[in-house]
C-alpha cells in the first residue's frame, strides 16, 4: 500500500515474483438485507465484518490470496457514529485477514434510502499463480467432500428468516444456549482464509491439492455446490453427518418450510465445502479441527439434481 | 480475462512484464443522486456510462491504465427490462475503454429501497509502472493549467441542481440549444481515458512528462485541485478562460447561488486539470482540440485558499 493521489485513487505495490503468471481474482458482494437485522438492533460493529467475510470467502475458492479490500457505504443520513461503527468492522474484519482497506466511498442519497438506513457493498482483489487456480477440473467421482462449520446463517436467507422470525421475537432467547434469537441472527458470517490455507497446505505436504471449494452463500446448496464442478459432476450428502445448529430447525419449525427450500436458501451448518482425493481425507481433517466429511462426488445425469441427499 | 470459478470470483490475466515494478490502484464511486434524474426520467441506458467514467477518471490522475471493472446494482424490486438497461450502459462504457466488465452483483433489497429506485456502485482497477505513477509531487510554481472540457454535471452538485431545477422543469428547454433541461442534467459524466493518453504521449515525445492531474468531481474545484498538488502549492484560474456551459449559469441565477458555492460544488464547464511545464503548453494543446489554458501553479501561503479565480 503507497500514499494516495489526493486520494483519487487507492495504490497497491504489487509485487508479481510471489505469483508467476498471476491471475487477479476479484469480487463484489453486500450484505443483502442481514443489513436490517443490524439497523433495527442499532448494532452497526458486526456487519462490516460480514462483508468482509463475504468476499473474501468468493475469492479463496478460487485459491486466492487476498490482497486489498475497498468498500462503499450508502446512507439515508450520515451519522459520523454509525458510520464508524460500519467502517470499524469492516477496518477490523481486514486487519484480521492481513489486508489493507485501501479506499472506500460513503454516499449520503437521502432521496434513495431511508433515514437511519444503509447498504454496504465491497469490493476484493486477490491473486493467484495460474498454476494454483483452483477450478474444479480435478475433481472425480469417487472424491470426497468435506464441510467445514458455518456460524450460522452467514448473509443468505435473510428475507425468509425475517418473515418466519419477525423483529418482535429477537430478544427471545434460543431453544438452548444464552444467546438472543437477535443475537444468533446478527452473528457474523465466517471467514474460511485459515482453513483453506491451512488445508491445502496439508495436502500438498503429501503431494496432492483441494479439487474444488464452494462457498455456501445466497442460493445455499443447490446454487453454489454444483457450480464448483465440471459438468456431469455433482455431490451426494450424507444427511445427519454434522450437527444442524438450532437456528435451522427453528427457522424450519416456525416457518412450516419443506425441506427442498431450505436446500435452496440456508447453508445449514456448513458454509465451505471441499473436494479432496479419498485417500488425502484424515490428511484434510487433520488440519481441519472442526471439520467433517460429509459427502462424496458422484457423476450425474444430465437434467438430474446435481446435489442429493441421501 | 478467464473463464470464471463458478462465478464465485472474477479472474483477471494479469501480464506485469507490461508495468514493471507495478502499481495496482483502485477506486470505488457511485453516481450519487443523478440516479434520481434517470429514474424519474425512466432512461436507465446511461448512467451506467456515469458510473464508468467516474471510476475511471479517478484511476487515470495516477497515471494507470484500466484493467477491469466489478459493478453493484441494489434495486428495490428486480425488473429484468430496467437491470438491462442499467448493466448495458456498464457494459458499453467498459467496451469503449476497452476493460472487461469482469463480475458484478444485483441485491435486491425491498426493505431497503424503494419499489422502482436503485442505487450503483462501481469498482475499478487499473495498473501503472511504480516509475510513471503521477502524484503531483514534479508540480512547480509557475507550471501551466490546463483544462479539459466537461459535458455538463457529471455526477456532482446534483442534490442542489435538483433543489434549484426540480423536475416540473424537465421538459422546458434550456435556454439556447435543441435539449432539455433534463436531458441536460442526464448528460452522461464524460471519460479522459483517451485524452491522458495522447496528452501524456505527446509529452513524452518531448522528453517531459505530465506534473500532475486531477479529476474535478465531488467537493468542485476546492475539493479536487489542491489534492493533486503538494502542501504548499494552489492554483490560480483565470475567469473567463473557457465557456462556462450554460447549465451552470441557469442553476446558479435560478438559485441565487453564490460564487463561493458554486466552485466548492460544480465543475463549471472543466472535468479534469492538467499540469504541464510552462514550456509544454503548446504541445499539450496541440494533443487536446478541445483543452484550453486556464491558470498556472502558485505558492500558497499556510492557511489561504489554495484555489484562487482570478
Amino acid at each position: 500500500m503507497l500514499g494516495g493521489v489526493g486520494g483519487f485513487g487507492a495504490l497497491f505495490r504489487f509485487d508479481p515474483s510471489t505469483h508467476p503468471d498471476p491471475v487477479l481474482v476479484s469480487s463484489t458482494d453486500g450484505v443483502g438485507t442481514k443489513l436490517k437485522v443490524a439497523i433495527e438492533l442499532g448494532r452497526h460493529d458486526t456487519i462490516g465484518i460480514d462483508l468482509v467475510h463475504a468476499c473474501l470467502n468468493d475469492i479463496l475458492v478460487a485459491g486466492a490470496d487476498p490482497l486489498f479490500l475497498l468498500d462503499y457505504l450508502a446512507v439515508g443520513t450520515l451519522r459520523a457514529e454509525v458510520v464508524e461503527q460500519i467502517v470499524g468492522g469492516v477496518a477490523a474484519a481486514c486487519a484480521a485477514a492481513g489486508i489493507p482497506l485501501i479506499g472506500g466511498e460513503t454516499a449520503e442519497l437521502p432521496d434513495l434510502v431511508a433515514d437511519g438506513d444503509y447498504d454496504l457493498a465491497g469490493f476484493v482483489v486477490g491473486v493467484v499463480a495460474r498454476a494454483d487456480l483452483l477450478d474444479g477440473s480435478r475433481s472425480r467421482p469417487g472424491d470426497a467432500v468435506i464441510g467445514i462449520p458455518s456460524s450460522g446463517l452467514h448473509t443468505n436467507g435473510y428475507s425468509l428468516a425475517r418473515r418466519v422470525l419477525p423483529p418482535e421475537t429477537w430478544s427471545s432467547p434460543m431453544p438452548a444456549g444464552d444467546l438472543t434469537i437477535g443475537d444468533t441472527l446478527l452473528e457474523p458470517h465466517r471467514s474460511y482464509l485459515d482453513e483453506v490455507r491451512a488445508l491445502r497446505r496439508a495436502l500438498r505436504a503429501g503431494g496432492s491439492d483441494l479439487n474444488a471449494l464452494a462457498h455456501i452463500t445466497g442460493g445455499g446448496w443447490e446454487g453454489n455446490v454444483p457450480r464448483s464442478l465440471p459438468a456431469g459432476l455433482g455431490v451426494e450428502v450424507d444427511t445427519g453427518s454434522w450437527p444442524v445448529p438450532p437456528i435451522f430447525s427453528l427457522i424450519q419449525g416456525r416457518g412450516d418450510i419443506a425441506d427442498e427450500e431450505m436446500v435452496r436458501t440456508f447453508n445449514l451448518g456448513i458454509g465451505m465445502t471441499a473436494v479432496v482425493p479419498p485417500d488425502r481425507v484424515d490428511a484434510a481433517l487433520d488440519a481441519l479441527p472442526d471439520a467433517c466429511r460429509i459427502g462424496r462426488v458422484v457423476e450425474v445425469p444430465e437434467g438430474e439434481p446435481r446435489v442429493r441427499f441421501v
